[in-house]
């Protein structure tokens, strides 16, 4: 080994889904939207401007600050924008995890959160969840660095009351919680309502899943005024101009078009409803999921001898090799024609 | 200060030069090239599809890793890009300085250093550039943690021989030497031909400046296949999906037009040229530039006055309120018009 590398940061990387290039394939596996984003995307597409790539993009990223920050009823101090939830939480890991004791996250939960503290040298304990995969309330009203956790919770599909949440806020107010609501919109309530009244609050959501623009990278983190300032400042440490030209304007797009939000979340959780069902009918389990995806298990068939033969059927699902979640499978909500193949295809199997 | 206020990561933040919304502002602030993007980039936009954006982009930016590499002579494995040139330092600072032994920068360089060696923990020494603004290589033959340094200096414009960078390189093998080649391709020679020589070193370039596409953010690092390895691991434990989709076909329809790069280059250099003359004339002196940018100074009056009533006659260039720096100004290459109005005005002006 070379002397450099001894002061290598060395890590191990979050793994995300595969993305196969195949348009063959069902892709079921990374929670995409199937839906394509508003038509007011497709049409922002055509206004952009090849000459305005000459220029550095607005680093304060205003038009799309404000377009967020006047949907949501806040004010745009209130709001940070970034390169997808994953740049947000990122930066906020490195913004506000910075105590001496350690953080606290569930141990069945975004497998990204463990990847961020060792990065950033954070130190953390993971609580339990219980047997049907909740999170227990109480686990989080001790001491702590923090609380950071997702509602709904990934990949459990499952969400947690918001006066429960309160109650976490309520109990930490010395530390800073971070409520990631990457799927909220599919139908947990959002604990965005309750920034004006805890200041050690931040509420990330993300345009990936509901808003149909996973390929666009746009996530947002709302809060009060003085932790958006710190964010801010941390983000102008790392780089100024994180989203480009493109990003903004396609952005505002989507969030003017709410009928079109409205309809495309009725139709995955239409879809999810009779996936539900039919799933039930061939044995599986699984919690109330109010996300896009469904977390199942078999009442005999193992997960990965499903997950092997749904990918040799060319249908990508996602299976964790893990402890206490390696006989589930996490199945996003597709088409209906996508969720009838898939069915199909389980009826074989199982 | 409330409790939580103690565990906020608390740093002074890079200042990017304004981005005025004016279009009546001549703008040679922030070193932008004046000149839009290659017709290409403009026909890959009517390409871009709306449904794409539904699907995470790929994580692997292999579309645009291969076109670079391909253009560069150099495998797809000694590639690695991100969001502008700044992301990829950034990366570069988390993943390769981390020794205890200080890491060594100009005193007079890209502002950015300090902050990521701030925000990252990583101890810095500066060494004096010489009275002419040149960087004394022996300064960096001493024990070290690693070596930062662009090339052409920033806000300097000054370019080194790469027989002396090659010396420094050669003289810190056990350390990893950046050599940041944002405007290289105004004039400097590049250290990219000494990859495969010295496991060592990264090379740093950018689309920003020379490509006329700080729009789009792409930046990216050459280096031999392990440090782009350990820099896509710290890359992979910090955002797995940072280049949205359109950034990757419009990146690749840039590189593959070369004539168009090389003619807008010659543009830059050619009126960089009249400009130098003309700055002569009117009593300003600078070092010679390899850069789209003059770093000039005048015999009588004082870079502040200049400064401000350019800024009054609606043309913004860069001044640094710095020690050594702060009777100069940094102006941008705009196109022969703009910089016709701009020596007219420091004609009235000085």
């Amino acid at each position: 080994m070379k002397a450099w590398e001894n002061n290598i940061r060395k890590v191990v990387p979050y793994v995300p889904g595969e993305q196969p290039q195949d348009a063959n394939i069902i892709k079921l596996n990374t929670n995409e939207n199937p839906y394509p984003p508003s038509p007011r995307v497709a049409e922002a597409i055509t206004k952009l401007e090849a000459d305005n790539l000459r220029l550095y993009p607005d680093p304060k990223i205003a038009a799309l600050v404000s377009a967020i920050a006047k949907y949501k009823g806040l004010n745009d101090n209130q709001v940070f924008v970034g390169v997808g939830s994953d740049d947000v939480l990122a930066m906020a890991f490195m913004t506000f995890f910075n105590a001496d004791k350690p953080i606290l996250f569930p141990d069945i939960t975004y497998s990204f959160y463990d990847v961020w503290a060792d990065l950033f040298k954070v130190s953390y304990q993971t609580k339990a969840l219980d047997e049907d995969f909740k999170i227990i309330k109480e686990d989080y009203l001790g001491d702590n660095g923090g609380i950071i956790f997702p509602n709904p919770n990934a990949p459990t599909g499952i969400a947690m009351e918001l006066n429960e949440i309160e109650d976490i806020i309520k109990a930490n107010q010395d530390v800073i919680v971070i409520i990631d609501e990457a799927y909220v919109d599919f139908g947990a309530e959002s604990a965005v309502s309750l920034i004006d009244k805890y200041d050690n609050l931040l509420v990330v959501q993300t345009f990936s899943k509901s808003r149909c623009l996973a390929g666009i990278r746009i996530g947002y983190a709302c809060g009060n005024a003085k932790l958006i300032k710190y964010l801010n400042d941390v983000k102008y440490s790392f780089n100024s101009y994180t989203m480009n030209y493109p990003s903004i304007p396609l952005g505002v797009a989507s969030i003017e078009d709410e009928n079109y939000f409205q309809e495309t979340l009725a139709k995955v959780i239409a879809t999810r409803q009779w996936t539900e069902n039919e799933l039930s009918k061939l044995g599986f389990s699984f919690g109330k999921s109010q996300t896009n995806f469904i977390f199942a298990t078999h009442n005999s068939c193992p997960a990965k001898k499903i997950y092997e033969a749904l990918r040799a059927a060319h249908i990508y699902v996602r299976h964790f090799d893990k402890p206490r979640i390696d006989n589930h499978l996490r199945i996003t909500i597709g088409t209906p024609k996508e969720m009838n193949k898939l069915i199909d295809q389980l009826r074989r199997i199982v």
